[in-house]
């Protein structure tokens, strides 16, 4: 087995981890994950999650973006693999960077192509669409999907403009729920 | 030392590295780039390289994203870390992505904090602002460097707009330099 330890190495100016044997440096990197609000005549599709974290509850349809993807081609696989559901991407809705776990959010708005269709994926036990004011807001899984759907809401069909970011009163992603109170746990 | 080996895991859908002694997964992901247009009365900071790749080439200030940042606290590390400047973020000019690398740039328009102040920073030869009819467009180090100085002379110091994204004849990112033709190599 090999030993790591954190150092910071030559030229570098912050503490990596490297391997005491041969030197390789393991960078950890910020993680990507791409979502999107898929919209269908003032309607959206949302994904009850079937796995933890947040089993239970709703969440927009994403996930991590893969090697040798773009955001958008990520998108659309995450929303088929977890909703079923085929996308044409709109543009960026929201850029949200969750540092408490180093993660940056890249929210498309998307439309059906083709009639609406959807059904479960693996990772998903219910998929609904919702109208604006049926949206599970207390059952919402994440506050990224909270802050989503409300810049969804202002920009409605209309054209988009600069992507919404992380709200003033969390401009930095640390609060790790829409309350700050609520424990991780199973969902209603 | 542990051996890995490319397999796909129960549950997942593609091959990752897994160890096979003890069947940790190493997850490989996208990176996140941060860069910035520091602009100041129409001239655009930009930053000689003094490193590989791209040496002598001039490119944005910007690298990548650390662990616990968000992506305008980056890209205020990284501006000052290779220009010596203190800027304040305007908003997002554009979300690039280069999938043939796997990564995902986010870079904003921003203007100095104070009077313009810069100086190289130890992977930076040398750091200027250039007026818009002044930027080495043939010395550009990377495709997206090009990419935002035009979203930047579209927008100007006007209100942001939706982010550029990648070029029509590139919209996946695999082009690897502007010409698709220049090797890499020592600079001018």
């Amino acid at each position: 087995m090999p030993e790591f330890e954190r150092r910071i190495p030559e030229g570098d100016t912050r503490e990596r981890l490297v391997c005491t044997s041969c030197g390789y440096i393991c960078y950890e990197n910020p993680t990507v994950v791409v979502a999107a609000v898929v919209a269908d005549h003032g309607r959206v599709l949302l994904c009850r999650r079937a796995i933890t974290p947040r089993r239970g509850f709703w969440t927009l349809p994403g996930g991590f973006l893969e090697q040798n993807e773009t955001t958008e081609e990520g998108a659309q696989r995450e929303v088929f693999e977890e909703s079923g559901a085929r996308i044409r991407i709109d543009g960026i809705l929201a850029v949200f960077c969750i540092s408490r776990i180093s993660q940056v959010q890249v929210i498309f708005r998307a439309r059906f192509d083709g009639p609406p269709a959807f059904a479960p994926g693996v990772e998903t036990s219910d998929v609904r669409l919702f109208a604006a004011d049926e949206i599970p807001w207390p059952q919402l899984a994440f506050p990224t999907n909270a802050w989503a759907l409300k810049a969804w809401q202002a920009v409605g069909d209309g054209p988009l403009g600069p992507p919404a970011t992380n709200p003033k009163d969390d401009p930095r992603g640390v609060h790790w729920s829409l309350d700050e109170v609520e424990p991780p746990g199973a969902g209603p």
